[in-house]
């Protein structure tokens, strides 16, 4: 395995850019490939069969660009698919769910936990599980958000809509009188100002991207995958999507500025 | 061509089957091959390019079974796919555009008429172009409605948030006086009512699903395709999608009491 091959990075669409962003910032040193399926996007109101089937076909994909780890930055696809890919996939395969698992455990001081995430994410009970099984007496509440995702899209970031639509979501987290919020999906954090005021400052908001850099850079440090040579800027960060690659790069460049030269489309449903 | 075929009519996901339903209402006699493509929904936030190919999948599935015509009642897949495939198909295909404009430039009084759709609807300016053939002089308001098929998705049909929404969509179409609106989706007729009380009692609503069926039965005996024989009730009706044919069985039922059976799930992927 070459410690100097780029790492593979994959959401549904946008929305794993905020934890490619996490790893630039924390692995400055590291190249990564990302690939966002904008044809098949969202995730969270399909199948798990039909989540599988996609993240098997970008992994072949991503294995096709030599990647050394692939990281599933999408909630949804961690939930439906890490566990049968990580035992199919030679290099490393992590997820977002663990991550964000840890830190909220780690962060509640009265036990109870609310997990926020699509449909998919929340019906899987997969951070339910995680946490239970890192602390079994915790108090989990999970609560499906399936219009925040659309809300985001539409950038109704600071909007009447999105305050009413939230109060509704998050009413029954704040009777349950949970202290740590985990924002179960990459596109949350883009309404986290929202959130923040709605659940109140004694309330911690855990946005799994950057545990799951940290997770990641220790996985390299342990299997001596940790890059040691110098990336052609040019080549260092390349993106791929399955449509509409220049709305991408619009979107990505405002997340990511002056990292994004260009995003080549693929027909993903070929691998 | 067997003129006891089926009809094929596909769709995005479940709001064709509005169409369907005006089809099965008109010509109890014919049978019908129904497709949802619930595993790639939406449609209507995706590029030409896909669209197109998905279509295409979807008709060669349909050709596999040995329909007579086919009617894409889908608006984003009728303005981004029918011209083309309409000449590579051997047997007739219709959309829902043509019979919706048609329908709209007969029913304005002011020559003022409204669109309403997916951006990639709105954005194809077919609605416009469509209408303006037929008459010049027509005055045509396009307006790109994203978050309506959320909305309807999460059931939101008479709710203080859908009403927001739509009275910021609508507010264009209203400073413009049109005396027309085309429901320019299948999903919108869903939130008919909150429309209706929007836009006003003289304002025009087009349900495009009408007069496609229309189009469809003068095509049918134009080409000696309309249907003689006796169908066998547990075979007249059949339902495939491409993701949670549980789901969708659900919901098809809530449209078509009594007619869908089962829902198979084939990988349209394959075809």
């Amino acid at each position: 395995m070459d410690r100097n091959a780029p790492i593979g990075v994959f959401d549904s669409g946008v929305g794993g850019l905020t934890v490619a962003r996490e790893i630039m910032r924390r692995m400055p040193g590291e190249r990564i490939v990302y690939f966002g399926d904008t044809a098949r996007l969202p995730y969270g109101s399909k199948s798990q069969d039909t989540v599988l089937r996609y993240s098997r076909q970008i992994i072949r994909f991503l294995m096709t660009r030599q990647v050394k780890a692939i990281v599933i930055a999408c909630n949804t696809a961690s939930a439906y698919a890490l566990k049968t890919v990580e035992q199919e996939t030679e290099i490393p395969v992590i997820g977002v769910i663990r991550a964000g698992a840890r830190t909220a455990v780690q962060a509640t001081r009265n036990g109870k936990i609310g997990v926020i995430g699509t449909e998919a994410t929340i019906n899987s009970g997969l951070y339910t599980d995680t946490m239970k099984e890192m602390r079994p007496d915790i108090q989990v509440t999970g609560k499906a958000c399936p219009l925040f995702v659309p809300l985001v899209e539409e950038g109704l970031f600071h909007d009447s809509v999105t305050d009413e639509i939230a109060s509704r979501y998050l009413a029954e987290l704040k009777s349950r009188f949970v202290d740590t919020v985990v924002l179960g999906c990459t596109h949350y954090p883009l309404i986290r100002s929202t959130l923040r005021r709605l659940m109140g400052e004694d309330v911690t908001l855990v946005n799994p991207a950057y545990e799951t850099a940290a997770e990641l850079e220790e996985l390299l440090e342990r299997k001596g995958l940790t890059c040691t040579g110098e990336a052609d800027p040019e080549e260092k960060y390349r993106f791929y999507v399955s449509d509409l690659a220049e709305k991408f790069t619009a979107f990505a460049t405002s997340i990511l500025p002056d990292q994004v030269k260009e995003t080549k489309k693929i027909n993903i449903e070929e691998y």
